[in-house]
């Protein structure tokens, strides 16, 4: 697992586009999973805050996951995050155990 | 899936205690995979942060989840947790895709 990158995407909708962020997330999944190196790719729901929504990720490289950000429907996620998207924290992690 | 709780669990040591923290929660990984409703449970180092420790947990009910916060292993930790983390965010979430 040593190269494995893991990726957890939080993103926290503007009021009022709560519904819109969750369908433009649930649009990235079937795509994005049968991207080259994509291991795991599953999308969360805030158990309190219907506004924020949760990626975990696991690439098999550091360039898959890079070939990730160039795809055509994260490009498109990302036109439309502007008008969606309050707030984000996309951090990366190695996986230890 | 509907019943399947997901927790992101981020832990920050204290500053010199960034290897201590990390070897307690390796410790916890194999009694924790052992218990009833473990889906899965990963325990990840921040890429450029090497005090930050972040498990990522399913299970497949509340109540296994419940009965982990009871077990003999995490109120070990729980005992070390208040000279070795300096903050903590855990979430809960349900996965959607």
């Amino acid at each position: 697992m040593t190269d494995v990158i893991t990726v957890v995407a939080d993103l926290k909708a503007k009021p009022g586009k709560e519904e819109a962020l969750r369908n433009a997330a649930l649009a990235l999944v079937e795509p994005t999973r049968k991207e080259q190196g994509c291991i795991q790719y599953d999308l969360h729901l805030h158990l309190t805050d219907p506004g924020r929504v949760v990626f975990f990720e696991n690439w098999a490289t550091v360039e898959d996951l890079n070939r990730h950000g160039q795809s055509p429907h994260l490009k498109a996620f990302g036109a439309m995050a502007a008008d969606l998207v309050e707030s984000r924290n996309v951090e990366r992690f190695r996986r230890i155990a």
